[in-house]
Formats: C-alpha cells, structure tokens, sequence
C-alpha cells in the first residue's frame, strides 16, 4: 500500500482555501498510485488557530467543509485529516484535537490527541479537551496507530523527565502495525536532528515503522518547516520531505514485512536553516497578511542589511523598497554602505534626510525643555521620526514595514519603541548580534551581498557624534554568551557567575533584560528561530520588583 | 477561635517585600487576638507571577523566604501561606502551586491545586503540576478544609457545563468543619455578585462555613478586587472586606457551632465599582513600575478626558500633566474644553501645537508622496507627531503616558498604531463607547469634571477639516452592541443578524475586527474591567484568512 504524507502550507482560519489545497495534494497522490492520504495536525484550520477555536460558526464550518471534503474524494482516495471537531459531554473543554478518516464518502472517527502541549508558544489546554487514548484503526486490511504531534513526544526511555504521565504511543504501539502521527510542529535551529532522533528511537523501541507528517510555512512568528519523515522498524530513516517548502513524501508500505525505502531529501542545518526559516517566515506573514511589497529603513548597519537580504529573498528585489533617512549624525559611510548593499541586491532606494522634522521637534519642545540637558530624549526623537516617515510610506503604498532589530538589542532594550520597532514583522530578532554576523557572513560566500564595511565596522545607532553600541552595552559576544545562558538554557545568576562571567555584567544585562519587558510587550510578532523566543512564548509581567 | 483573612496589595516577584507585608499584617492580626491567619492565593510571589515561575533562582527564594516567615512568625500566629514548591516527581510540570501552614517556627504543607485555570488570562497548565485532591487540615482542635482558588470553582449543581471532571470541593467537604478557600481572582464588572452567589450556593450545599480570602491589587492589566468574605453553613454571607483596598477580615469561628456575624463593608457596583478598579489599576501600575508621575494628551474629547480623571485621581492632581497638541484641524472648543477639564481636575497643563512637525514631514515626503491623494496617511502622521511629542515628555520627565483609546476603536482599529496607541498604559481601552459616556455622566454626579460640551459634541478625531468618528463608523450605539455581543456573548454573525442587527453592518465591523489584531498586538497592556479584554486573555492569529 501506497500512503502519501501531505506537507503543506496552510493557512490560519482559511478552511475553504485549505480544504482546496488537500484536496489537490489528495487527488495528485491517487494518480501517483496511493490509496490513503494523510495531512499535517489541524490541516483544515492551520496551526495554531489560537482564539478562532472559541468560535462557534468555525467550528461548524469545519465539520461541513469535512464532510464536503468526503463527498469529493469519494471514490478516489482515503483521507486521514486533522481537523477539530466539538465536545458534547456535559463536561470539560468545548473542543477536541481529532484525525478523522474520510473513506467512501463517509467521515469517522480517527484518533483524538491525548497530550496537549501547554509551555513556550504551545496553549492547547487553553482549547481542548484531551482523548483518553487512540484505539488501532483498521484500514485495507493492515492495522493503523494515529496519534497527534505531541503524543509521540513523551517517551520515558527517551526523555529524563517526561513532562505528562501517559505515553500514547506505549500503550498503543503494541496493536498496530504501523505508527501514524500528525504533527503541526514549529522550527528551531536544530529541531529536526532532534525529531529524528526521537521519532528513530521511538520506532525502534517499538518495533514498528512511524510516519510523520508535519506542517509547512509561516504562520505569524511560528515558522514550520516540514521535513515530514519515515522510519522502519528498526528506526531507520526511509523517507524524508522537503525541508521549507510544500511536498508530498509517499511511502510504500507492504501489508506483510518493512518500509520499503524512498525519497530522502537532504537535511538542512547551520545558517543555511536559518535562513531559509526566516525567508518562508517573512514571506508567508507578508502574502498570508495580503501584502506583496515591503519597507526595509537602512541604517548602514548589519541588521538593517540582514532584514533587507531576507525581505528581498523572501517578496523578490522588485518588491522591496529600502529607505535611507539620514540625520546630521549619520555617516557618510553609512549612506555609501546602505546605497551599496541596494545595489548587491537589486532593490530601488528612497532618501529621507530627517533634519527638518529634528528641527521642528526641537521647536516645538523648546518651551518644555528649556533649561533641560540633551539625552536619551533627542536621540528617541530621531528615531521616532524615522518610525513616523515609514510608516507614512507603509500607509501610502500599502507596503508592510519589516524592522531590524536583532534578539541582543531587543533583549536589553537598546531600541526606540515607535521608532525602529515601528512595523509589521520583527524579522531577525530571534537571533543574537553574533548570530546575524554569522548569517551575514555565510550570505556572503558566494560574493559580496553585505557590503565588507557593513562586516568590518563597529556597530553604531548613529544617534549622537561618534557613538558605538560599545559605550552602553558590554561586547556583544559577552553579552550574548550571558544572554544566550539565561534565555536559552535557563542559567540562572548564580550560575552565570560560576561560570566565569562577570558577575556585575551579569546582574547589569539581567536588570536591563527586566527592564525592557514594557518594550517587548509592544513589538510586532517576531520569527521565532530559537528554542524560546520573546513573543507569544514569553509571558513575562511588567510591573514586578 | 479567630481567623484573620489577609487582603494585601502584593506585588509580582517582590519576595522580600511581600513577605514584609504579610509578617506585619499577621502580628496586626495577632494582636487582635486571630490564632491563625490567611494569605490569598500565591501571595508570596503576587499573581500572576507568569513566566517568572520558570526561573529556579526565585522558586529557591520563595522556599527559603516562607522558612525565614516562619521562625519569625513562631509564637506570634500561625500563618495558612499561599506559594509555590517544585514538584519533584521524575514526571510532570516543574512547580505546584500550594499552601503551606507555617507553625511553631515549622513549614508543613496546606494543599496543593487541583483545578488549574487555563483559559482568558490563566495559563496555570503551563506551569503546575496539579495535587490529586486535598487532605483534611487539622488546625487547634478542628478541622479545615483548604482548596485554592479555581477549585471552588467546578461545582456541578452550580454551573451547567463544568470545565473540569473533578470538584475538589465536593471530595473534602464532609470531611472536614470549615472550608477555607485561597484566591487570587481578577475583577470584572459584577464579579463579586456572582462569586456571592457561587460561594454561598457551596457552603449551603454542604453546610459548612466558607472563607473566601482574595488578593487585591493591580499587577498589570489585571486588577484584583479584593472583597474577602465569610459565609455560614446556611450560605449565608456574615463578612465582607472592603473592594479594592487592602484589609483584614477576623472571622470567629466557634469550635462547635455556627460562624459569627462579623464586619460586612459595603458591596459595590455599577459605575462606582468600575471607576474605583480603573483608579486602583492605574495607580498600581504606576507606582509597581517605579513611577510617580503621569502625562495625558489631550483632545478635548470624552476618552482623554475620561482618562485624565482616572490618573488623577490614582496618582493625585499634581503628578499629572495634561498636554494640549493643537493642529489646524484642532477646534478653538477642543482647546477650550481641555483647559477646562484641566481646571476642574486641577492639573498643569501644556501646550505643543503640531504644525511646524506636520509641515517638516510634508517637506520630507513630498518628493516620495508626488502626484499621490491626500488619504489616511497624512492623518496618521499628524497622530504619531503626537505620540512622538508625548514620549519625547515621557523620556525628559520620566514620566509614563497614558493612552486613552475605547474599548470600541480598539476593537475596529479607529486609532493610528505608534500614535494615539503610545504609551505604558491603556487605562479605558475595556470600556465600549457608551460605557464611557455612563462613567463620565456618572463623574458629574455631583459637579461638572468632564465638561458639559465635552459629553455633548458629537466625537471627532479631528485629523482633516469637519472629521466625525460617524462618518466613518456606524453610530456608537449599533457599534457597541455588534461587538459586546461578539466579544462578551460569543455570539456568531448569524445569530447577531438573527437578533436584528443588519447583516452589512455586522459584517463590516467584525471584518474590521479582524483587521485590527496587528494594532491590537502592539498595544500596551490595557486595564481589564470587562470578563473578555484584548489583552493577555484574547489569542488571535494575525495572519489569517
């Protein structure tokens, strides 16, 4: 039997137009000889639906659109398809995360997920109510066992502390013939090496072959990267989709005996991962939000360069629009830089010279701040104009404005809120200042993309006469290590200390990381590269001592 | 015996400062002869501690903090502490969320959480491992029942759809003499009248008395009412602390026999209850920030002038300053009306007229806008001119900005983002448009606050010649009652078509709704006074179809 494992990129909310797309991929599959189609988690609705789960008229929609999608494939092909349906005991949450088999016409129960992620971007106790356990499905004559993302991930002889107390796969593994599992499963650097170690081990500890079918493309800050993959009995990897794009993996799978070996598709790793994250990231918030063209303000900086390389990978050079504003601070070297990085990448250029509108913000306050030092205010003030003047730009063209900053900056609060955090889409801000260097290095392999002296000089918001980020903040390696420490791997102080860092860099990095929470609270949605990002899996107070 | 229900303002991660409050509140309650005393919900660590539950250091601080309380509290009283402990297990979520009574110098354990909210604001499931159920304590010769917040919460003959399958009430009610209840529920509008009921609807069924203690406070966008209370068996409510202060209720608790009748403040409601929640909220905020000082632009119209009363009246006359930011589309009357809603507040006033900014940005961009319309772009750059103005105060004075946009033109995007929208807190961004029109008629009640013309001229942005909001927007009242209907009721534009609200109307403004989520993202937070506020309790997907 021929089963095809449906990687597509669907998208939030839209279930006629994801209903469309399967039934495509459905339809295709059965011409290239399979008998059963099997989609990512919660195909019908993209993950994660969030809130429009408490949306009655959805859910009801999602049930006739199944239905509809039964009718259509009758007689063509079987389809094992995530979608949500509701909860009608008299108790407990009003939903469950459910596989339903569409066959013949008719649509019947498939499996409903048991463990439901609840930590990092992951809310589902928030909508669902769990299934007690999946039971074997039978299907042309070999023995099935589904379960959904997460249920496969809490396997005790794999994990040191597994975080529920029921693995699905263990009690069901023992039934079935093969193992199924849907996933709608988010990327980090690193994420798949993981997958497929667990997901090897998971099938061999069991004797069973696994398929696994994940979701493709961006949906606001989540990035899926598909890599949807099979392994045999043993644990070996037979089959492997494309890694950032659509594909459909099908995979042989004799009634009696092994996996038959397919299609494995390289894996990606280091900056090319990341890469191609952030570019499907930035293109699917763009054209999913119903935008073609984007705004990208370039400072002369390696961030503002970075955003404008993947924007421009991401929407294609006729469709970005990078903007200079200098001020009477800025260098001439960072408009020949930024003019220059235009060039290597083929985009139209725009110059805003923001002096005016410093003057007349001067004006205007000189009564109110007569008598008062210049400080932090002044350089706030350049940097609000330059929100203000791309965001006009944003209005008038109907361009979405993707902005800069990275995870170092974002993290201790070197930005102006309204100012170079006003836009759209945070598209690099979930990697660390030694991050995007290392990106914009590997950009540069083949040839100059980032101009040489955007690499080689000292990074400077170019707010005041000669200043560099260096007078505010530590180094960034020193910074970032300290960073990178806590935020990622959960060091706390004490830690940090013993580890070799200083510790009143320390105790400085972590109060400006606090301090900042007010400004992260208001940022646009930023793609989430890392095992823990600021965004929606970062739910930290304000008000706090 | 006497029980003292301790009502304290905590703040969020302030251990140390907690602990304090909670030491001196119990020796007060000592010396009024109570044996024992009664925090609220996680008191220690102030809720929702959020994502600070994740770091190892505080969890280690907050056991060796209620170690320290309890030597100190040895021989004084004994104290029922609402905390954390990690979970230990090999398996399940890292914290617990518990009590823990502190005695003879000694720490010995309450209970532990059963039912962990996880929908609107609560994300208990992302950080507790849940306790199986509550023990009888025994305490002085009897025995109490505790259970913490949420637990009491699932009663099946009260509610008609339960969240959860167990209530932890019902398994430890006949084993015990008093139920004991440790909370930390956040306000909404008639809260309280159903807690009441809710609370004496459990101590009837069971026939035991019910001590409810509460938190109070704000803690970022949610503000905690307090209003503690005792019920005897019959259900019958015998005390009741103060709203929206802290206090300390004694209750005296027979050994045998029923509860004595104790102190039972007054309740609140209606638009009283609602200003106190905003003056108390903005007030918290500010100063748990480390604040002191407030600004608040001014247009003349009924939000700001709304809003300026609120700050106010939390942080007193002379710490707020109201800023007038006139453009040629500003009314001689808006300018009038600011300055008298400033004389009757009593609040320093400022004057910024915009022009000279709005012709620089006209002169910046005339080259870019050539041969374009004038549109919406030219009345937003007027708006973030503005924003850019207060924050310029903000950063100078060190103060915090107050927004002051509706729950209505939040909910449609009738406000300019980085504009009108900057600032460190919503303070009625929860309350409908005719809601604050009630409020303010209510704040007349016995003299003009908000000025007489400011309630009876039709609302303006004032952003282009002649501007009213209607022009742009169905009538506020049509408005209003589409989105409390969608947002409170969940109801579906079927069944608000259904109810006579005409079908293009209700289209549009849920279409506008939707738009609007990448504004409602950047929003700082916004005051809660309703039980569905954007915010922290409203999840939607940005990039949606």
């Amino acid at each position: 039997m021929k089963i095809a494992l449906l990687q597509l990129n669907v998208t939030v909310g839209d279930l006629a137009g994801n209903a469309r797309r399967i039934e495509q991929a459905a339809r295709d599959s059965a011409k290239a000889g399979a008998q059963l189609a099997v989609s990512s988690e919660l195909a019908l609705l993209g993950y994660p639906p969030r809130d429009l789960l408490l949306d009655r008229a959805l859910l009801e929609q999602a049930q006739e659109t199944t239905n509809r999608l039964a009718r259509s494939l009758d007689g063509v092909i079987a389809l094992l398809l995530g979608t949500v349906e509701p909860n009608l005991a008299d108790r407990g949450r009003s939903v469950r995360n459910v596989v339903q088999l569409l066959k013949d016409g008719n649509v019947r129960a498939g499996t409903t997920k048991v463990l439901l992620p609840t930590y990092d971007v992951f809310d589902e106790d928030r909508y669902f109510e769990p299934g007690a356990g999946s039971s074997p499905l039978q299907f042309a004559g070999t023995t099935l066992g589904l379960t959904i993302c997460e249920d496969v991930w809490n396997d005790a002889q794999f994990w040191p502390h597994p975080r529920y107390h029921l693995d699905p796969v263990e009690v069901l593994a023992g039934q079935v013939q093969t193992l199924i599992n849907l996933s709608a499963s988010p990327f980090h650097r690193g994420k798949q090496v993981l997958r497929e170690r667990m997901l090897g081990h998971t099938a061999r500890r069991h004797g069973k072959p696994l398929l696994y079918i994940n979701q493709v493309g961006g949906n606001d800050e989540l990035i899926f990267d598909g890599r949807s993959c099979a392994f045999d009995a043993r644990g070996q990897l037979l089959g492997r989709a494309q890694a950032f794009r659509e594909d459909v993996l099908l995979v042989e799978l004799p009634s009696e005996g092994e996996l038959v070996p397919g299609r494995a598709e390289p894996d990606l790793a280091g900056e090319e991962e990341v890469w191609q994250a952030l570019v499907l990231g930035t293109r699917d918030y763009t054209h999913k939000c119903g935008f073609q063209q984007g705004i990208v303000a370039l400072s002369g900086g390696i961030d503002s360069a970075l955003t404008a390389a993947v924007v421009c990978a991401a929407l294609g050079p006729a469709n970005v629009v990078g903007v200079m504003m200098p001020s009477p601070y800025s260098s001439r070297g960072s408009l020949d830089d930024s003019a220059r990085l235009a060039g290597n990448l083929g985009i139209e250029t725009m110059k805003l010279p923001i002096e005016p509108a410093m003057q007349a913000m001067e004006q205007i306050l000189a009564p109110a701040f007569a008598g008062m030092q210049t400080d932090v205010t002044e350089e706030n003030i350049q940097a609000r104009i330059r929100g203000t003047l791309v965001m006009a730009l944003s209005n008038k063209f109907n361009r979405l404005v993707f902005i800069t900053g990275n995870k170092s900056e974002t993290a201790v609060g070197y930005n102006t809120l309204y100012g170079c955090t006003a836009g759209a889409l945070a598209v690099i801000a979930d990697l660390y200042k030694g991050e995007v260097y290392r990106l914009a290095y590997w950009l540069n392999r083949n040839g100059e993309v980032i101009p040489e002296d955007t690499l080689s000089k000292p990074p400077s918001a170019e707010l005041r006469p000669d200043q560099r980020d260096q007078d505010t903040l530590p180094p960034y390696d020193v910074l970032d290590a300290i960073l990178y420490g806590y935020i990622e791997e959960g060091h706390t102080s004490a830690e940090l200390i013993e580890a070799g860092n200083d510790p009143q860099t320390v105790h400085r990095v972590l109060k400006l990381l606090r301090q900042a929470e007010f400004k992260r609270r208001q940022l646009p949605p930023a793609l989430k590269v890392s095992a823990r990002a600021f965004g929606m899996g970062w739910r930290m107070p304000i008000a706090r001592r």
